[in-house]
């Protein structure tokens, strides 16, 4: 070619390009190393991390960055430090009494502690009157699991815990996601494929996408152990997956089935209670995000760039901390400005759900006042019942990690019906109780009040104004 | 040039505009018809349509699309039909009890409409025991008031609306926001310039983007009547945009200096409480298109074709009619989705709105039915208090012109906030009445119940599924 044609082609390749980035858009499928069989050689049943690390070492550098604990460049979790909650938010030992979670409850940490944290938490040591933990725990820890469901049938479920662990010597592996012969993606939690077919969804015809988002929900959702299928584990999905719809399937449909009336009755109310665990997936249902097409890994694995190759991120935290490679690709503002209106809606959150988690602890306290009065179960009935619900609406904010950012409206939507719910539980009690004065909530910690008297990006705390870049091993 | 000069040249500028648009992107100031200075000609001080539509007939033709009214296109408002309030939601009657909203309070309607609404208004023509509106109310609604103002000084703030409306003709025109003889947008309403330099600013230096959203701030606002100044129109800001930084301007500063204590006395609970005016210019810092420097005109005055000419529309309206000017010129994803996720927010708004007017009026009613009970001022301070609060929190929403799409995170706090207070109103009420039967909120309007059940968009009201495009005469 002559010099001219090869600016012309070179200008002309440019543009296709760029059309293309902008065509594409946000919501566009980047193509996955895992979107393209490879043949390992590897055992179909393998799980072993050191096996594939030896295969894929720089995807194993970035999954072992799960063992950092910072929550710089983040205000809200983030793998924080094995912080107690209970400390942080002092209404939850009311909220959780006579539960395992009043015992212990942390700030989550990186996936790489699951097996430590499941053998030395308190809700499994420590049971009083030498209870033990059912098997089901283990469920979302360990890549055994599935194998060790096919082995043992319903008696996975029943064995305590504690003997899994005996047994079970790896945590959260490749396999929990890969097929260790392939390495496309899969889903292996029978809890998660059974609740999509109740759906009406074969996973196993579910899109590259659609698995994007998948092997996250395997474990980043509300489930139950159901009674009637020996503490099976089970997603409550097949009436939607908004919290409403949640309740309603735990009112109706699984007290009708399967006699699940509670995950316990709290001894200070009588009030048969809910336990909201880590609902993420299902508070993503219908954000902005998620009707845009971006999937769990678009934002939470972006690609980076791991000893001179391109991969996608393996290290699973707050995508505060890699928003160049996070938000940018869709995003075209600037990461300071992204970042601070982030922070904003989350500091509207927790300022929300600590007056909902605070209200739902005087509805209980109002409860306790009014049985100590005197009041009859008839009496109490309709108290018990608004506590409940208010409960649920709280606790489906509270368990969930991301502080509201995966879906602002649901869920500032679902604390003001926490709020709601508590005081009318609260009004239903003192009537029941024949009581004015109503009980006080447990005082806000220093760590709620620092948090609700600092809006925005905190600039004092030593934390970089900028997101830390990761630093790759 | 040479036949690939021509073509290399062309692909040239092809990639450079390309480039140029993507670089832009959302927030860039696209360059307005009124940006440069033209001379028309006019006087100084015209204020008559007809005089301007002669120059500019075909954004005279696009005002005067602002006659029309239909909610096609949209859910939630957008010039709908000149529908009572006080009918569709119940509960206003006594939340405005003995104040003039409770007299007529309508759907807002196009600007054209401005004179004849407030001549044949209930608020101006029906105040009990012959008292007459203030000429105040007359500041938004012509094109003379400045004039009247720097030629009457304080008197037209004290005279009778109805006298006032005897001299002017002249609706909103063309010179709100331009000057007539260069057709520059400039403000002109005296309680917004004063209320920007109080806080620092002079409007004068504001640039071209910052104006398309002051124009429209002129009016858009929160104000009170300032009877320290004979009533002088004055907007609430001196501490902040937010619902909780007017709340202290009122609780603090305005009564402090002008002894504004409250807009009126509610009769049947003796709480002075606020009335909030359409407070979308604050509603709108802080959510994330203002703070990536969308202004107000960038969606409710996008540019359309006019007779052939592209001109920036001056239908004011909902921008859910015109999703293919005002929101593609940002956003890639199609038009539907936009809309539902629009459509979404403003059900869990609207939902937690009706909520929290319910809440409050129950409280107005315990206080009411604590006085009956003997209750002092002082037992009942406390949940008055609460309920000026939980009516102000409210209100801010109520009278704000989007069901909460301006900034739904804090327009989902606030409805939060709301319900909190008012239900610690009727707390403290019952304690001060000594009575446990709670009062009874009036029931929702089938109204309300027919949109509480028909979430997303609607689909059998013979509505057009996609956005009707703008007919222009």
């Amino acid at each position: 070619m002559t010099r001219k044609k090869w600016v012309l082609a070179i200008w002309a390749v440019l543009l296709v390009a760029f059309a293309a980035v902008v065509v594409a858009g946000c919501g566009g499928k980047p193509a996955s190393t895992t979107a393209s069989a490879v043949n390992t050689g590897l055992a179909p049943d393998e799980m072993d991390l050191e096996k594939f690390a030896k295969l894929y070492p720089h995807h194993y550098d970035s999954f072992m960055k799960n063992a950092e604990m910072s929550s710089v460049g983040t205000k809200y979790g983030g793998n924080l430090e094995k912080d107690s909650h209970l400390e942080k938010y002092p209404y939850l030992k009311n909220l959780f009494g006579g539960y395992a979670f009043s015992l212990e409850y942390n700030e989550d940490r990186g996936h790489v502690y699951t097996m430590t944290d499941l053998a030395t938490v308190k809700r499994v040591t420590s049971l009083p009157n030498g209870k033990k933990q059912v098997g089901s725990c283990l469920t979302c820890k360990s890549a055994e699991v599935p194998g060790m469901i096919a082995k043992m049938g319903e008696t996975y479920y029943t064995t305590p815990v504690e003997e899994h662990l005996k047994n079970a010597t790896h945590g959260m592996t490749c396999s929990n996601c890969h097929d260790p012969q392939t390495m496309k993606l899969r889903v292996v939690q029978p809890a998660f494929i059974d609740a999509m077919k109740r759906r009406g969804e074969d996973v196993t015809k579910a899109t590259q996408q659609q698995l994007r988002d998948y092997v996250c929900a395997q474990c980043h959702v509300e489930y139950y152990f159901n009674p009637a299928k020996k503490g099976e584990v089970t997603f409550p999905w097949d009436k939607g997956f908004t919290p409403a719809a949640i309740e309603t399937y735990y009112d109706e449909v699984a007290a009708k089935e399967n006699n699940f009336k509670a995950d316990w009755t709290q001894p200070a109310t009588g009030a048969p209670l809910l336990k909201a665990q880590h609902p993420e997936f299902e508070t993503f249902q219908g954000s902005i995000h998620q009707i845009n097409g971006v999937s769990c890994a678009d934002c939470h694995m972006p690609y980076v760039k791991q000893g001179g190759q391109k991969i996608t991120s393996h290290w699973w935290t707050s995508p505060l901390k890699t928003m160049d490679q996070s938000c940018l690709v869709c995003h075209r503002e600037p990461v300071d400005k992204l970042r601070d209106y982030v922070i904003q809606k989350q500091d509207l959150t927790f300022e929300m759900l600590n007056k909902a988690g605070a209200s739902t602890e005087v509805a209980g306290k109002s409860i306790n006042k009014a049985m100590q009065a005197g009041a009859s179960d008839a009496d109490l009935a309709e108290a018990r019942k608004l506590l409940r619900s208010a409960q649920w609406y709280w606790d489906f904010v509270a368990a969930e990690n991301s502080m509201g950012f995966h879906n602002t409206p649901l869920t500032m939507n679902t604390l003001a019906k926490s709020i709601d719910l508590a005081q009318k539980s609260t009004m239903a009690a003192a009537k029941a109780g024949n009581f004015h004065d109503i009980p006080e909530a447990t005082p806000y910690s220093e760590f709620i009040n620092e948090r609700l008297n600092a809006r925005g990006w905190p600039k004092d705390k030593g934390e970089t104004k900028k997101p830390t870049n990761i630093n790759w091993k």
